[in-house]
């Protein structure tokens, strides 16, 4: 039986953090096996937010391909494309836009919502309303049967499958209607105890140097109520226990004991986590390294990426076209 | 002093009547002396509105190239082009749509007008309000610095200027804001006295064969209170005299005279015009003979347009990419 195919892309926002990571980056890594995988750095998406300062796409195109490499996407194994890089989204976005209903697109939840989130700033663009349609495009040009998503975002690849079947209903079975596969998220909340997110500078970068790693994790909330060292603290309210579930799981049980009858302090406690922290991401780190010094490399990667993607992505565009009887 | 830069397009609909070439194409063809011209054969527009049958977008391409050549426009002059033979124009839609407001269009009066005419269809599509951004695609990707359109039109190129001005303030000054060039319009009214339209059926087709054009003229509507060959009639309210007026100037007078005294008969009156509309259509009628014998012809003439409205297309598109700082 040949492989499934699976695409999935993330916006250029600036570096992962582990919670991206565990979220979603992990599972990406592990698909490789399974499934054939297209990976998309989706400028273009960012422009529907960012289309006001764009003067950090590039970077962030970079630190992301960065992340995803040394994360373990394999591009001996997955096609890791740019997706500007490859003219194709842009045509499939005109031609689905020619019908896909308005009202589907108003009708999505997360459109409405963001409008209200990134109030203040001015969203209603043409382009920010059509998300979805480009999405629809991202997925379908590589034909894609199968989209590893989060909860959040299973209405847009219900409105990505509304749209494949209007388009095979009226010009015949040409796009695939890709099935979600839900990930296995794993939360983890960041140093303040909230989501983690950039916005809350309470991140911890993904392969982050061991130093930055220790200041983070130092400044991690514990429970509250344990002010002085000889006070009993309660696990299962402090970040950083939630933290030794994930990283240093041999020695959770332990670390609970102590912890409930002050056997050991916070600082200390923070100080083992972070060192099995900087343990577990150490691949991650070094990777890293060696494509920060390597920017050719990656620019390479990138380069033959687009390259492997055009080719499916043209292939698809041809049919497209001839079953829509243009040029 | 350099040339000014031509952008204009044509959806294909099928064949052009009399009406579509005195009332644009003829001056197509003026102002390939004094400017540079890129006109566009827009199949993508065509989606707008006709994406639920497409059968026909191919054959109506070529019907309209034909129409192009055969009316005198001259691919050693202009470049003619296929827009989906040109990539460029859906990634620039993409990066314009980007910034358009919704708004914007919204307030379009021929986007509500359109909607109302074509009741019953259903066009609340995406890439029907997203019209005008591809028609600003299509000027600014050969920055075109002159546009010439019809009255209806000015509000889609106000739109464009719009669009232009807020990526240059944006992004830099890349684009050029086109000045519109009101076409001379001469009005051909149909042989029924009402415009001339296809969806009318009293058209004359651009090129028609003399049997065509006699029968046409013939079925014109003439002064209705003129019911015999004896009784005086009215050239003020005939079709066929204003007919005479654009093709047969120098008789309109005699024309006139003898109507009006009943000297003519409505029946030789249109006679005679006829003679005059198949003279004056002659050199049209003879190109496009040889064009449909020869079809590798109009293929080839549309592959080179294609291939030099890329080059400027590509160089455009490089411009706005490294203004908007992508890829």
């Amino acid at each position: 039986m040949p492989k499934g195919r699976i695409f999935s892309g993330m916006r250029p926002t600036g570096r992962l953090h582990l919670g991206n990571y565990l979220g979603a980056l992990e599972n990406w890594v592990q698909l490789q096996d399974e499934y054939e995988c297209y990976y998309g750095i989706v400028d273009l998406h960012a422009l529907t937010t960012d289309y006001e300062d764009t003067s950090r796409i590039r970077e962030n195109v970079r630190q992301l391909a960065i992340d995803f490499l040394s994360a373990g996407l394999d591009p001996e194994k997955s096609v890791i494309l740019v997706q500007s890089h490859v003219k194709e989204h842009a045509e499939l976005h005109l031609l689905l836009s020619m019908i896909t209903p308005l009202g589907w697109l108003e009708r999505v939840p997360t459109y409405k919502e963001q409008l209200r989130q990134l109030e203040g700033r001015d969203l209603t663009n043409y382009g920010f309303l059509g998300y979805p349609v480009l999405q629809a495009a991202d997925i379908s040009l590589y034909k894609a049967d199968t989209v590893p998503v989060g909860e959040d975002q299973l209405p847009h690849l219900e409105l990505c499958r509304e749209i494949v079947r209007r388009f095979n209903h009226l010009y015949g079975e040409v796009l695939l209607e890709p099935q979600a596969k839900l990930n296995k998220v794993q939360l983890l909340p960041g140093v303040d105890g909230r989501k983690m997110s950039k916005s809350y500078g309470n991140e911890i970068p993904l392969g982050a140097e061991p130093e930055e790693v220790r200041a983070r994790i130092l400044s991690m909330i514990t429970d509250p109520q344990r002010q002085r060292r000889n006070d009993p603290g309660r696990p299962e309210v402090c970040v950083a226990y939630t933290y030794h579930g994930i990283f240093n799981e041999p020695e959770t049980q332990e670390i609970s004991t102590e912890c409930r009858r002050a056997g050991i302090g916070c600082v200390d406690c923070k100080k083992r986590l972070a060192e099995r922290v900087i343990e577990a991401t150490q691949l991650v780190r070094e990777k890293r390294r060696q494509l920060e010094a390597h920017p050719e490399l990656v620019d390479e990667i990138l380069f033959e990426g687009a390259r492997k993607a055009r080719k499916v992505a043209q292939e698809t565009l041809e049919e497209v076209r001839e079953a829509m009887k243009i040029s």
